[in-house]
């Protein structure tokens, strides 16, 4: 199968479990919980949650699709949460919980999901011990993308972030779910030690280079195309690998804390490219990739093995 | 032992591994969630889980500390994150997380500490049959807990709320807790199904009968006494068992929604025991109590036994 036909296919499945078990809320707390999980998104957390179980034991995601949904369940209740923090007013296309609702209902919303996830887990035909390692894991996730959360606030209000400090909170951010994304789909389809090791690491390194994409992505891309508002990062002096090797580089973004007009962002991006700049922050994802990918020479080979390994790729070329 | 010297090593115990887990706190985020946490507290929900640990097998409390530990983080991080939402500036006679920090570090404060609880169950030395029951029931419990202070605010705006609809959000806010807390002791203790079901109802009771008593200790207890405002509840114009009831008997407590002095709330209560409602009020948590405590008869005779049976004779006679 090809791996974009694969993505649409789990965001369906996925979709139609939100439907059963988020579609008829009993009330406003839960009308507020589903609100964000039903607007959409590309569920690629349960993608390669689902990949790792078929990788570790062919025909095992069928059993471990509610871990799958879990780990949605997380991501969605860390936007509704992470939406506060940053007073944002929309995502995906529709108004965020606090402002659909209010900031109680959303914080309370955010927390509802976050017991479901929990709740999802313990549904999952498994071993009861792999179901406890899921949980202790994704306890430990939860630990670390609230730091990175927390961190990446405190990085606001500075302009000296280093790079060991950005891949830091972004391996905390967004590194972290996805390694438990693959550890835990390796963990309920019975995964030996060593395999399951080996997609965390993927799954680790694989989020991270997601990321620094993502903030690729927000320079690199028209708002005509992706629908968003292009270079809000910059707009925002937010520390980001770009900004940050801009500044080893000596290109200074300050004057570009404004509104920007697509000929002054592509005149920036000009200037990022003559100096090496985007060349390193892609070689840097690059890099991350290839060694998460490197682990997964440890599995057997299978079909998805080989769509793990794409999606990798996937990852780091999406809106180039 | 006697109840109250049980519960005081009980709380000792707690607060000694507050210190040995949260009292080495790496970064802002972790002081911050052990700060409402080391503030002190009663610690009244690991009390009820390792009293129902040793009625439902001797000895087992010691294995079973991990699991009253989560019990205390979950208490602590709705705390947090009530406190957010009732905009209250002070609890437990110290500032609260998001007065002392910010409302963003207080959000994740609370996640952080909701993760860790799961943590500790996955931790506490018991067969994963049970760690999984333990897991799963506390993630209910935490919904019940959101969904019953959704309810709660949505009350602010009514002023005809029902006895029934009150005691809903009692059993979910507050009893709920106390019934995982019962139910998790005696599972994490290898109980039989009949017994836990016993701890779990009893938990639920006592916990709605320690609130009904919340409410009344309020309006009750001298603020020179319980170093609280008193009369807040009434001042506010909160629905709780004691307006519900006063409305019914036709006292109308409008012209009360302003400061009063003791003189002023003393001659209130007054008027409500010579119209009946402060007796119906105790009537009612008595009979929700002793509801609960003749579930215990299903259990083995132990000093455990009696001491969770005058423990709930204490969360209805505190304060007065």
């Amino acid at each position: 199968m090809e791996l974009q036909e694969y993505l649409k296919n789990v965001a369906q499945e996925i979709d139609l479990m939100i439907i059963r078990y988020f579609g008829h809320p009993y009330g406003p707390l839960q009308e507020a919980s589903a609100h964000l999980l039903s607007a959409g998104g590309k569920r690629l957390r349960p993608a390669v949650c689902l990949l790792a179980a078929d990788a570790v034991k062919k025909g095992s995601s069928f059993d471990v699709a509610p871990a799958a949904l879990a780990l949605e369940l997380i991501h969605t209740f860390t936007l509704i949460h992470d939406d506060i923090m940053d007073r944002d007013a929309e995502r995906r296309g529709v108004p965020t919980v606090h402002t659909l609702w209010d900031e109680p209902t959303a914080i309370l919303a955010g927390d509802v999901l976050y017991a479901r996830a929990f709740e999802f887990l313990c549904r999952t035909p498994a071993p009861d011990s792999a179901r406890v390692r899921a949980v202790s894991l994704l306890a430990d996730t939860c630990n670390d993308i609230c730091e990175g959360q927390h961190l990446d606030m405190s990085f606001e209000l500075r302009d000296d972030v280093t790079e060991v400090e950005y891949l830091d909170v972004v391996r905390m951010k967004t590194g972290a779910l996805y390694a438990a994304s693959a550890a835990i789909g390796a963990i309920m389809a019975g995964a030996k030690p060593m395999h399951a090791d080996a997609l965390f690491q993927f799954g680790m390194s694989a989020g991270i280079a997601f990321q620094i994409q993502d903030d690729l992505i927000d320079l690199m891309v028209p708002s005509s195309v992706s629908g968003k508002d292009r270079a809000s990062d910059i707009r925002q002096g937010k520390q980001t690998l770009v900004s940050i090797k801009a500044r080893e580089a000596g290109v200074d973004l300050a004057p570009y804390r404004k509104a920007l007009t697509d000929a002054e962002v592509d005149a920036l991006i000009a200037r990022l490219e003559a100096a090496g700049v985007l060349a390193e922050v892609r070689e840097i994802a690059g890099n991350i990739l290839d060694h998460g990918r490197s682990t997964l020479a440890l599995l057997p080979g299978s079909d998805e093995r080989r769509l793990l390994f794409e999606l990798g790729e996937f990852f780091v070329t999406r809106g180039s």
